[in-house]
């Protein structure tokens, strides 16, 4: 067929800038869109999806992969970006048409059902519409193909290379070693909120979000920050990254961390090498790896004294008169409240994880077909109730609380905690290896840890597995041990105790 | 092969969606694009549009065309729907894809050399590549076809059905009467300007141009306003329309004039019919046509005393130190300057075009191969000086101070000359067609107009070409009395003179 790589390249070029597409249309959705052109882009959307889909299952790049792979003068980064997209590929060519379109269907209908249910505050009004998304994607993971766990063939599809037999043990000791650490947690006092019942003009946290941003390494001219509704990163290519933030005039921490979390993913993005652009190694190699970036910087960097030290007398530059009589001690113990609450997106960084623990459990039963949709609110209540002490009191607190489900996301929770825990092993491993680091970072200095992590993980795009480019780093793979340890020396402290 | 309508409207649809996002692409490049993505967006418009081409020069969507055509069974729309796109597909066929790319290329270079040129102000330095490029769009013309006018080849490329025979008298006749009445003008005194060396804050001009926008009925719920280097309308859908204006302290008038402008577009692109939303039927016929709005709204109206009865007192009261002793019969004269310039973008709405009638005359030639390029800077300078009684001291201020040839664009100018033309005839339709248009101007009253606009023109869409479409609105089709007349009533009176 005279297949040349140069030919192959073109049309990953070509995937690329669809994507790129894409994400514009996305992110404009989120940004700057008209009110009354929302279903015209929905349409649009559609219409981009369906290219894409198109180009990537077409036979003639089939065979231009299946021709790569078995030639022998291909570099290792050319190895790589065959491997990469001939996995997307082979995935998406074993979904059969009919099933992606019942699927599509399904989650639109799961939509409209999630959010009547949340109206009437009871899951029975959604349980069939997620009953036939749920039967859906047990059809998709079987035409994926797995060894027996249905959920791995889902679970690959956020965070490849990853399977239940080797995250349950971890989680499961995650959890064990929280609900302990909780319970003692829970029982000190709480600390006060120093910030709580002040007005801070959105226009100054605005500002404040940008000065953080120039001090993280974001570059602003492969990049940008606009508002939006809900947090999100975007953009089309590592030089045009599109962060967004959000502003309360009461709550300016939700702007300083939300900005800080998408700056995160925003590094991680622009750190791509340039050799990479516009090839399947442009991208990282899992969504908890991503995710590990955004948490890193948010948690183990945002909500430490060392960050303060530099940033609370800067932040009181802003805000002179809200910070008045604010201490440092008093500050950072706001930021790392620890308090068991029904809601995950509300949840600290101690009981988070516990809230996709349970998640996690739960998506695993359902996907087994092992627990009745019936079951399921009494079975997160009661889990609720075992790992953190609360007990929703009604399913729009409990089990109606995140739309994931409704989209089909089955196998996406758990790469939040991953995130977690990979956050915590890459940020040991830099503290050991850059000398300095939380000394610099305590006078404000965060390019040696953006640098550390572009060298190690960002550049190195998609080359390897997530799990297998942690190691590379760190000197092992997945392990609660990094977090836990992280969590207890920190938590220990602040509250003044000492954690199981 | 089992075609439908149904089949084939589903790929009208999806070029149609596939504009959009070449749009939006191309309004972000203009507005929020990252300055280090430049290069990153380039490639992903020109993917998109090589998707476009691809899909439309599709055999199969031109066996789908072929088979509608032969359908007794669809609606008058759909008729006109297959005939739109069967023309843009005939025209995509004939032009080889090594031409294409030579084309690309040849004007890529062109570029380069335009600026280089300007640089040096000498034309020598664009000669070269202008050939390639002109040798090319002939080249181009005689794949398109044509009766012997090669340049009607071009020509349909921008204003569809229009022909060099039919538009040559009109041009001439505009052409012989302007020069006269442009003698005339330059001898009379020229009017002072009345906000010369004062400086306008940018944020209440910007203010200003949201609430024209306003009283003319732009739906700022189905487009928005944003800031670019160079005012342009763009968007993705009827309903997702994007003006961009540019504000200058030293200017208002820019900001002023560059919105209503642009607005008299983006009141075409929202006038569509719903049910002509992504299909061929919701686009101008032509681009003079579509000119011709802009220019309705910014010379025939927004340069009226009617127009400023209402809004020279409020534009007042955004800026009442700068307008302090500025009244109606000086701020009007100051709006309708007549002085014959070198410059086309800086020329009044009665040198402007002849500069146009220059252009074409030598485009004519140009095309045609009857014109050596060596002579062009000469024959430049020598009909500015017949026309308007100027010469250029060098090619900067000549031959070389427009884009559109570096770009190819041999056939465009005559649709601004077109615009204005159609502009005047539309405008006389109105206000004998809506008791009392002009005296609701005058109070501020602008939706009567743009209803009369939407129903008669927008709302048809690509049902008829341009000039039928004006015959139909108007009782009869392209002339030149119309623009003439409203010039010597306008200026006659402005100038107090009798014009010729």
């Amino acid at each position: 067929m005279g297949h040349t790589f140069p030919a192959l390249l073109q049309r990953m070029q070509e995937l690329k800038d669809l994507s790129g597409a894409i994400g514009l249309a996305t992110w404009d959705q989120e940004t700057y869109l008209p009110k009354k052109a929302s279903e015209a882009r929905a349409q649009q959307l559609s219409t981009l999806q369906a290219l894409y889909h198109e180009r990537l299952v077409d036979p003639r790049l089939g065979e231009a992969l299946a021709w790569a792979a078995g030639q022998e003068g291909l570099t290792s980064d050319e190895r790589a970006m065959v491997r990469v997209l001939a996995h997307e590929r082979d995935r998406a060519v074993k979904v059969p048409a009919a099933l992606v379109r019942a699927l599509a269907e399904a989650q639109g209908k799961a939509l409209v059902a999630w959010r009547e249910a949340r109206e009437a505050r009871r899951f029975a009004h959604f349980q069939p519409a997620l009953a036939r998304v749920l039967a859906l994607r047990r059809e998709q993971a079987d035409a994926y193909g797995h060894a027996g766990e249905r959920y791995d063939a889902l679970l690959e599809g956020y965070e490849p290379g990853m399977r239940v037999a080797r995250l349950t043990p971890v989680l499961g000791a995650v959890r064990d070693a929280l609900v302990e650490m909780v319970r003692v947690l829970a029982a000190r006092p709480r600390p006060p909120d120093v910030l709580e019942g002040k007005s801070f003009d959105v226009e100054a946290q605005w500002r404040f979000t940008l000065e953080l941003l120039e001090a993280m390494g974001f570059d602003t001219e492969a990049g940008r920050q606009d508002r939006s509704i809900h947090p999100f990163t975007g953009g089309t290519h590592p030089l045009d990254v599109r962060l967004t933030t959000r502003l309360f005039p009461e709550y300016p921490l939700s702007s300083v961390f939300s900005t800080i979390h998408e700056c995160g993913h925003g590094l991680y993005e622009q750190g791509f090498a340039p050799e990479h652009y516009r090839t399947p190694l442009a991208s990282a190699p899992s969504m908890g790896l991503h995710e590990s970036q955004s948490r890193l910087w948010e948690n183990v960097v945002g909500r430490s004294r060392a960050f303060w030290s530099h940033w609370l007398p800067r932040f009181r530059e802003y805000f002179p008169a809200q910070l008045e009589g604010v201490e440092m001690d008093g500050f950072v113990r706001t930021l790392n409240q620890v308090h068991p609450s029904l809601v995950r997106v509300e949840a600290d960084e101690v009981t988070y994880n516990l809230h996709i623990v349970l998640r996690y459990e739960l998506e695993l039963l359902l996907v087994a077909d092992a627990l009745p949709l019936d079951a399921l609110p009494g079975e997160w209540n009661a889990r609720m109730e075992r790992y953190l002490g609360v007990r929703p009191k009604d399913d729009l607190e409990g089990v109606l609380q995140d739309i994931h489900w409704a989209w089909g996301e089955f196998g996406y929770f758990p790469t939040y905690t991953l995130g977690n825990l990979y956050a915590a092993s890459l940020y040991r491993a830099a503290v050991a290896q850059v000398p300095g680091l939380e000394e610099g970072m305590a006078l404000g200095n965060l390019l040696p840890l953006r640098d550390w992590l572009r060298a190690k993980v960002h550049a190195q795009g998609y080359r390897l597995p997530a799990e297998d480019l942690v190691r590379q780093v760190t000197g092992h793979g997945l392990t609660d041990a990094d977090f836990l340890g992280y969590l207890r020396r920190k938590y220990g402290a602040l509250y003044e105790v000492s954690l199981p």
